[in-house]
């Protein structure tokens, strides 16, 4: 399947004769480019950019592979570019950088921007990917997103809600353990909380972030401020005894007892790949929802069921920015394909299910109009 | 035609089921990543890295508009894209820059080039495109190679070649003078004396170069010292008189008294567009050939007549470079589809003869071959 590459490059124009070689390039083109150097705007208009994003990564990152360099990561960032037109139309170029250093990834993405209408990062570790978004965001005029933290993000939000609604309660009723705090981990927190969920703990691998934790980088500190407020200071599995949800965003393992542990009713997402945090059968025995990364168990979180549809609603009204609220509103949308047909093992939609990037699509797009960064 | 653009991404293989996806995406990709992690050279069989060139610009010398900027260059390095598929089955991303600085140039490709089968540098102004490239040559393991320098230059040696052959005269018995000392100026002299030409004079806005000339920056230092021999010193004009060869590339006029003062049975290549040098009709009054860049007269010398065949040649055998031989290989096997056709209005292929691809990909991958630059 991957002998040859995934992707290629096809004209969208016929170039049978002279006359349409010289419409298509010189001399005719330079119409076009005088237009676009008078009026830069019409560069969405006449050219490809406004409908391609760059999937860019430094390799750092892969999967759970890690750091194995940009070429070695090319089949992932390939694979994306895939996925990102099968499922949402979009075009997109897999752009694998030799630098790893924050302000080179920034510098050169910057440098790279005219070329795009959107920015995905992707696989790129923590927490440089935290500075490298941030900055990039405020650099530029056009969507940068990084999946693995916001992809993730809203396509756990959408199955928590659900899950939350087949169990009967708000998630303001909702006490949370996420165990990890990389990029995912982060990303999901932030959603959760910008969602209202009741209260949230975090652990990564020395355990409960809190405040006054010693060694916190500054992206943790202000985890661990906006988050725990029962003040846990121990591990991952003290912090689930009476826990209503788990969320396994780290490659580490829970017991079955803490699982056990946990509320009645509880919901469990373990969702590092290939070995979740607790088999999904074990979780099942107390759990009242259970989910995980695979495709061989019910309730696969995959992220995409988001990413697609985000770019597509964003580019399509050539949106400047994607907002937090867009991002929860991609997650509502997602959860609303689920409905009333909800149930413990069908809380998040299939990747297959044809509704599922055009109601993300619609959602984004009509989201980025009502926050006024659309520009089209 | 150029109404959302003129090229997109396409998918290769199916994502009909949660199998494709799993095999395309997470888990399976992650074999891939490994392998190519352990072994490097892989990547050239199972991404598509080793089939896709970078078109990169910097916007600052496109066509005849000048330094407009990367967003308005946008439509002529997609249309350079479109070329490179329709013509040579090569896909071709367009990349352009938002910098200007030759540290930067070079920087910024070098971190992109583990995601490209080669680079095309395309409309970079003179004198920085040289440093760029020559930079980047050595920086690099994959062809780089600037059209505007090269792609010309192997147009007009092989339009040359059979010129001389229709008029009795070999390479080695021509006196030329080029008009202009940019990007092509400067690489179709190097390749003319590659070639063997006789002698061969060229000038700049100021007149002809020849060695002392003040105020010479590197490249013209060095082309004074290796052209001239006759030593001129005046004006383009003057040099033409007695002269076998005129080689336009500079969008300045020549008058058609100078024209008639070339030696009989002289070659005219007015190659400025949109307008030539001196008009065809005007040049054809005095000259035995006469060639422009245009399609609507005869004898059209259009670099995609070079690059589409050079760089399919390249990749097909992973060339590690682009070497002055491969370009000479090229120009020969352009002149080599005319062959024995060759007539005064018929000196070089139309981009539409199919023979043409073939045989300069032919040509090119079977030099880099004997120059022991193809890896495989």
């Amino acid at each position: 399947m991957h002998r040859g590459g995934k992707i290629e490059i096809r004209s969208t124009v016929p170039v049978r004769d002279a006359g349409d070689l010289s419409l298509a390039y010189t001399p005719g083109v330079a119409r076009v480019c005088t237009a676009i150097a008078e009026t830069p705007a019409l560069a969405s208009d006449y050219t490809w950019v406004s409908r391609v994003v760059a999937v860019v990564s430094d390799g750092t990152a892969v999967l759970g592979l890690g750091d194995i360099g940009p070429a070695a990561a090319m089949p992932v960032m390939e694979g994306k570019a895939l996925l990102f037109k099968e499922f949402g139309g979009v075009d997109a170029v897999p752009i694998c950088l030799d630098c790893t250093d924050v302000d080179d990834l920034v510098e050169t993405v910057a440098r790279l921007a005219p070329s795009f209408g959107g920015i995905n990062l992707e696989d790129i570790s923590a927490p440089r990917c935290f500075e490298v978004e941030s900055r990039l965001r405020d650099l530029l005029d056009i969507p940068v997103f990084h999946d693995d933290q916001h992809g993730t993000a809203i396509v756990v939000l959408a199955a928590l809600k659900n899950a939350a609604r087949l169990t009967g309660r708000a998630l303001g009723d909702l006490r949370a353990v996420v165990a990890g705090a990389g990029a995912s981990g982060v990303a999901v927190t932030r959603i959760l909380l910008e969602a209202g969920i009741g209260d949230i703990a975090v652990a990564d691998s020395k355990g409960l972030l809190y405040a006054g934790r010693d060694g916190l980088n500054p992206v943790k500190e202000a985890l661990a401020r906006d988050t725990n407020r029962a003040g846990h200071t121990g591990s991952t599995e003290e912090a689930l005894a009476g826990a209503d949800v788990f969320i396994g965003l780290s490659g580490s393992t829970v017991t079955e007892r803490a699982i056990a542990s946990m509320a009645a009713g509880s919901i469990v997402f373990a969702l590092s790949n290939p070995t979740p945090e607790v088999h999904p059968d074990v979780a099942a025995r107390h759990a009242a929802v259970v989910a995980t990364g695979r495709s061989d168990f019910p309730n696969q979180i995959n992220n995409v069921l988001a990413f697609p549809g985000v770019f597509r609603g964003a580019l399509d009204v050539r949106a400047a920015t994607i907002t937090e609220n867009m991002k929860v509103a991609a997650a509502e949308a997602l959860a609303g394909v689920v409905g009333d047909d909800v149930t413990a093992t069908y809380v998040i939609p299939s990747p297959f299910d044809e509704r599922v990037a055009p109601a993300v699509t619609a959602a984004v797009a009509a989201q980025a109009r009502a926050d006024g960064v659309a520009r089209l």
